[in-house]
């Protein structure tokens, strides 16, 4: 019962919002409303029938807008109609988020005094007592094989910054609804209240003992690595920060962003042989001599990339080079400094909005331009998870990610991305995951 | 498909096993495998037939045995039986187990790109903003307003002492899969792996926000009471420890058991206004003259309870008693000490062997006797977190404990347990706590 939006016109959409109207019942006048709807700067989704009579169809109409000011304009060309009612307007993206986008739920039966006394007291005290003398058996009779923790403390959600634990969590459990629709791994969300990484660190270790994996999320850098390196160190189970993996040929590269994302995806290219890779942050290229807004990680960076020490603005750097990776800001790439580049093949992931419109890359003489829409790191981390829970892996090795990048590679079709509805896509790439696990 | 098992029999079943054997297709040949079963010491419980050929029937038999030794006999029983095939051994509570008995499940679609896309980036990130400006709108676009955490650090799991967070696990799983069942609250196991009650306090601090309510699990006292009142003093959510709750008349009371569970019991008996009331510990009654054994907790229990002083063994105070309440160890109480006391009401709640068999409690001259099998916290605590979790509480009060009980007890019919499957139950406890919550 749905149209098919246009992709290009809400590709900026920041509200998407469903009206209900009452519709004349009469030939013509669903158009008209339409009309003026686009007319008033709305992008029209999905419309619904909900109901009708004698005189009137009720319609839910889903329109993408751009900002706030698009919606009180939309709401006004619907009330100027004559015979036209709106009866509720609804956000769409919170009313999906309502009561949250995960649950817990029993796996094991309850329908008997007898699952009851399996399940829980007294005959759970066996289960208890197999794991106090071989805590090994954890894997096999709790959730801990198939469960891994999405840890955060709300330091670098999304591009929004520093936004706190809390207001983290609808993005873990997005992450964690991913998790369980695609792969069938169970995730939970661990808020940490604290900017401390030591104290990260500690928590982690102490809370750790349940899960077969540790997913660090939305940290900010540079606390991002020493909290990944000392817990994946310390633990038996591996610890995987995201932003620095899950979205990576001959080629001259630019990466905008030095930040999780920026750094690990340099490291990433390193050692996949591309040697000809610039970091730039917000003062510039990164590079051994550079001094100011430098750190330990930064340090590491500048000793593993811009082997010619190039400094300058982005801009500069951009210059000549063939690809550029954005993992920084919204809109700090111009159209010019695309043409400058050679033959350039774009990855613009800022989030939520791009360095660049990907139209703009493209009639900028972008070969081929995508952005954290088209490319995202869903693609890849619910096979990851599910070949490492899988394989029992203490670790995620450099091998594995590349594994899973090929699988993703293989899965793409001539010049389109990977279908992230494919489930034989999300297998392979854990099957893919696993033998890396096993060989390395 | 299932026979009835005898209660009775099976009541001290350690093991909980099932045989698959292949029966030849003759007249009594189950009834002389059946008999065969029962004399070597099995209980039997559920009969399922599995598979048939031409002369065999597969059948799956459930046994209820009370120790290893019992098994090696039922294992010998089938095996001296000509013509019989004992094909597979199953422990039925480690099967129920396998894999874990709870998993996080996406709440929202996630079947087209657009649902992704509100799921998970762009979309999210409207919905973490809201949150970062109105914090308390995660009550109502996260899961934090149906799921509470259920914390442990494993030092004191059913009566099997501290055995570590990891080996809780089944439990506290056991645990949420009961309240997703009964009350589709979601929980989430909390592990920690601390004896520091300091520590624990902070670290549950730093990761409670996504949390509606606390639960402590299997903490053991005297730490719970410290890291109860601490923590529910500084978050703003209920924290509460079940096993001082959840299990509670012009009547002399003696509680065998001075840990998380006894301590609380009392207290709450003493606010119910039953004022004789004493507690004994492994050296005897806990009074205010007595210096052995003592801790701060149990000063304060001696001040609120024993108010003659009464010193002496457990089977010295019981004698002329009217209600025993064992939330001791098993085994610990003879038929003598239930003989000497005065028409008595007995609680034997151990786990998960109760103090005295309730048969011979009966035999001993109990008016009433139950055990933790009859009389469960299971009863108690999924309402009390439903409508604590509905009312949107601050803290668990003594009021809405007393909702509970009034409204567990309102359910039980005429001298019967009410039923944990009547989900009509489960709902009146919820709103009596709910009201509850709301008048005070």
């Amino acid at each position: 019962m749905s149209t098919t939006p246009n992709w290009q016109e809400r590709y900026n959409a920041k509200l998407i919002i469903t009206f209900r109207v009452r519709v004349p019942d009469e030939h013509g006048r669903l158009a008209h409303l339409l009309k003026a709807l686009a007319e008033a700067g709305a992008s029209l989704g999905s419309i619904d029938l909900v109901d009708a009579d004698s005189t009137h169809k009720v319609r839910d109409l889903q329109l993408f807008l751009t900002d706030e000011d698009r919606l009180d304009a939309a709401v006004e060309a619907v009330n100027r109609l004559d015979g036209y009612e709106l009866v509720r307007i609804r956000d769409d993206v919170l009313e999906i988020h309502r009561h949250g986008t995960i649950t817990t739920r029993a796996l094991a039966p309850l329908e008997t005094i007898m699952d009851l006394r399996m399940v829980y007291t007294p005959g759970v005290a066996s289960v208890c007592q197999l794991i106090a003398e071989r805590p090994e058996q954890a894997w096999k009779y709790t959730a801990k094989g198939n469960k891994i923790a999405i840890v955060t403390n709300g330091t670098a959600v999304l591009g929004l910054g520093d936004i706190g634990p809390l207001a983290g969590l609808p993005v873990m459990e997005g992450k964690a609804a991913i998790l369980d629709r695609f792969v069938g791994v169970s995730a939970e969300p661990v808020l940490i209240d604290s900017h401390d990484p030591a104290e990260i660190i500690e928590i982690v270790a102490k809370i750790a003992s349940q899960y077969g994996a540790i997913q660090l999320e939305d940290i900010a850098a540079p606390a991002c690595f020493e909290i990944e390196e000392t817990l994946d160190e310390r633990l038996d189970v591996p610890v995987f920060h995201d932003d620095q993996h899950g979205t990576a040929t001959d080629c001259r590269v630019v990466i905008a962003g030095a930040g999780a994302a920026g750094t690990a995806i340099a490291r990433f290219l390193a050692r996949m042989g591309v040697d000809d890779v610039i970091v730039c942050d917000s003062r510039g290229a990164v590079h051994a001599k550079r001094e100011a807004g430098m750190n330990e990680w930064k340090r590491r960076l500048a000793d593993e990339t811009n082997r010619d020490n190039l400094d300058g603005p982005l801009e500069k750097v951009m210059k000549g080079r063939t690809v550029f990776i954005g993992v920084s800001r919204p809109n700090t790439v111009s159209r010019e400094m695309i043409a400058s580049m050679d033959e350039p093949i774009v990855f613009a992931l800022a989030n939520p909005v791009s360095e660049i419109p990907v139209t703009d890359a493209l009639s900028a003489g972008a070969v081929v331009a995508v952005d954290g829409r088209g490319m995202n790191n869903a693609l890849a981390y619910p096979g990851i998870f599910r070949g490492t829970l899988d394989a029992r892996a203490r670790s995620i090795t450099y091998e594995m990610k590349l594994a899973a990048a090929e699988a993703l590679a293989a899965s793409a079709e001539a010049g389109l991305m990977p279908d992230m509805f494919d489930m034989a896509m999300h297998r392979r790439v854990a099957d893919a995951v696993k033998r890396a696990a096993g060989s390395s």
